[in-house]
């Protein structure tokens, strides 16, 4: 088992600026399926808007924005949960003044 | 996808009383791997003290209290993470006068 504050993991740069992720339970860990993530946009900053092959399931934990997809932007917020389906187009966008932060966890790939 | 705000899933009760279980994401949504549930122990209660072949991994969204395992009580807050490995005896407790509300992922079984 192991106990920790999210914070005792380091939060690592994404592949855009303004975003980090902490990857607070993972492979690491022994965890044997899937990994969870913190991951905290910048005011002004967003994921990338892409796609892959593999699912996300997310909880906002903190801020104010949007998800794009080909359906739209629909905000969220603390409490929101998103499921995004393998190859579905998305991207989170911070449009708050503080950081959006929110859960996602994927299965292991690669 | 499916944007929706937690709540909108209904709590389900669970096997014991005073905890109920919203699976915010799963197979009913299509989701291929593993589930997300919101799990809610109302003061003084808690879920089971118990085992069972598969992981939970977990971030504390609200309340204090503590995970009990064969290591001892652990206290958790909110943006407390927990890997609970496979197999490793577990349950949370709620000990403050507020609700304990926390994320749980599993993967799909049964």
């Amino acid at each position: 088992m192991k106990v920790q504050f999210y914070t005792d993991t380091p939060a690592e740069p994404a592949e855009v600026p303004g975003v980090g992720i902490r990857w607070v339970v993972g492979k690491k860990d022994g965890a044997p399926n899937f990994a969870m993530r913190v991951i905290e946009v910048q005011p002004g900053s967003n994921t990338p808007y892409h796609t892959h092959d593999f699912e996300h399931e997310v909880y906002v934990l903190e801020g104010t924005g949007v998800i794009r997809s080909p359906q739209g932007d629909q905000p969220v917020e603390p409490g929101t949960v998103v499921y995004v389906a393998p190859n579905e187009e998305h991207g989170f966008f911070n449009q708050g003044d503080g950081v959006l932060r929110f859960i996602c966890v994927v299965p292991h790939v690669g």
